[in-house]
């Protein structure tokens, strides 16, 4: 099923209405394009107020997270996983100041989560997804799951009701499968997409650039297959998230992309799925180099600048109010043509 | 009076507890320069939620608005008075996005505005400044009226309960008389300061900068001192938001700046009364080349890049739910040790 694009009649709709606005040409830059995109995804000019906005956040392990590459232990995954369904994690407190609703899902995290809801675990493919340095992360029937399980994620929200989407992520060692997974899209070098992730010294990003080459050496042309390039150098929670880019992008719902890892999902969505790009907007710049590389390739440039490095969604939920800000801009500002005449 | 410093001990006591939250070390990136920033300037760590946030924009006209130095005749700053009045200006919107309350008030605007409620007009110090490459923009009685009148403003708003002030301007040809004050504190030529302001073409941008030299030629020495620099080469509400920022300061109450405007009524305030800056944070580069260098010589790195040109406060009230962001992540998140351990 091929992905339609959005309304290029609203997009110019919109791009007209913006030159009649009380204000200089063009002098709304940047809110400028992000209203013209708001009203070509809702087919609407001027586009409708984002009330309904779903985040979730897919968390997994990853089997490299044993040898080296992050400064934190995989534990802190599961915990923090426990913070997301408290409400205290850093996107929590970010969803809360803008209305959004939270959800956190276990998609391949190494631990059973005990006591926590069934909802969380609901979509769960497996513990830890395999270490790509050394084995492919998931099996193809792996794969296959996790990406329906990303596109059943995705109708979930959309049921409920959802102007807009939010994808982050959580997971102790995902730079190194999203890094990964960039260079192996864009066929470029390890050394051209490893980052320092959650801060880890210059040791270790050596070490972390050897092991994205020795994974990349393994797969060969296998990762010219994008669903092919999931298997071996994704993860359950990396292929959930391109199940979940495609659903959405599929069901006309736009999504507003994270750091790294939902970038990197972009990239292998819109190789499985032409189009599906046109329905996302990119809400901040990851210090992660992949990331930059992803974006240039998507055409996407970042809402927000901030150095964050947090993943969990809170790039694009900080940038969520500037998105807000210009579909109010265009649909509440003063026309040039309604300026009172001067006495 | 000296203006004290923001609290030494809050931004070390911020600091700390950002080392301390459930994230990796620096992962929020300028959120916890910005976080420890109102930590320091509220003495209160964790700072206080910026629930009372109050925007002024302050409005003139230029002599300057004469000379071809803008894309748009001077009428227009009076119409837009009016778009304030009824809420419909850009600025308008993000203030009601935001829960801001927004004043605007004639400084200096070259209309009578027949029919706006008197507190528009309160605070007028003249009917336009003058023309800064003929004559001087104010006489030294009206560069201390539009100081006072400033000073005022922000007592007005603070006395009514603010917990963050944002300054905006409004005005045809108000970025020449900014770039002229910027290159007059930093000792650059017109050529480094000269802006394409609302979006002159090539022409307009020769005329505009040889308007600056020749104003910037004409004062001399003279600029040196800065208030003889805003009665020379400023403007009755250019002068009245450097009253605004040292009152502000002086009462310890941080500001928001927005564009170029605000940033050079930073820079002569600090000349003026040195320790203002401290108590501003920058909202939005602006694509005026004189912001990034007055930006520069202050140690200000705005928060939101979006090619803005607007002016109005339009920059400062995007940046707003970042900054309220960094306020709520340090009150609200996890600390690492409050994270349950895994099972």
């Amino acid at each position: 099923m091929a992905i339609a694009p959005p309304s290029a009649s609203a997009h110019r709709a919109a791009r007209a209405r913006l030159s009649e606005l009380a204000k200089p040409t063009g002098a709304l830059g940047r809110l400028e394009d992000l209203a013209a995109w708001l009203a070509a995804v809702q087919d609407s000019c001027p586009p409708r107020p984002l009330d309904r906005v779903r985040a979730v956040v897919l968390a997994g392990d990853h089997g490299v997270s044993h040898d080296g590459v992050s400064a934190y232990p995989r534990e802190v995954t599961a915990a923090m996983v426990r913070a997301f369904v408290a409400g205290v994690a850093g996107a929590s407190v970010l969803a809360r100041q803008h209305g959004v609703s939270l959800r956190v899902l276990d998609l391949g995290v190494d631990d059973d989560l005990v006591g926590l809801p069934d909802e969380v675990r609901a979509h769960k493919v497996r513990r830890s997804s395999g270490a790509i340095h050394r084995v492919d992360a998931l099996t193809p029937d792996q794969t296959q799951q996790a990406l329906t399980a990303g596109a059943a994620i995705a109708a979930e929200e959309i049921a409920i009701g959802a102007d807009l989407l939010v994808l982050g992520d959580m997971g102790i060692g995902n730079t190194t499968p999203a890094a990964a997974l960039v260079a192996a899209s864009l066929g470029v070098a390890a050394e051209q997409v490893t980052g320092r992730g959650t801060g880890v010294d210059d040791v270790s990003l050596a070490h972390k650039e050897r092991l994205i080459d020795q994974a990349l050496a393994r797969v060969g042309d296998r990762a010219d297959d994008p669903v092919q390039r999931l298997s071996a150098l994704g993860s359950a929670d990396l292929a959930a998230g391109v199940g979940f880019l495609i659903a959405s992008a599929r069901a006309g719902v736009p999504v507003l992309l994270d750091g790294v890892v939902s970038v990197a999902e972009a990239l292998v969505a819109e190789d499985l799925e032409p189009g599906v790009v046109a329905w996302c907007a990119a809400g901040h710049r990851s210090t992660e180099p992949s990331q930059r590389l992803a974006l240039d390739k998507l055409g996407l440039e970042p809402i927000l600048d901030l150095g964050l490095r947090l993943g969990e969604g809170s790039g694009a939920l900080a940038a969520l109010p500037v998105l807000r800000s210009a579909q109010l801009l265009l649909s509440e500002m003063a026309l040039l043509a309604d300026l009172a005449p001067p006495d």
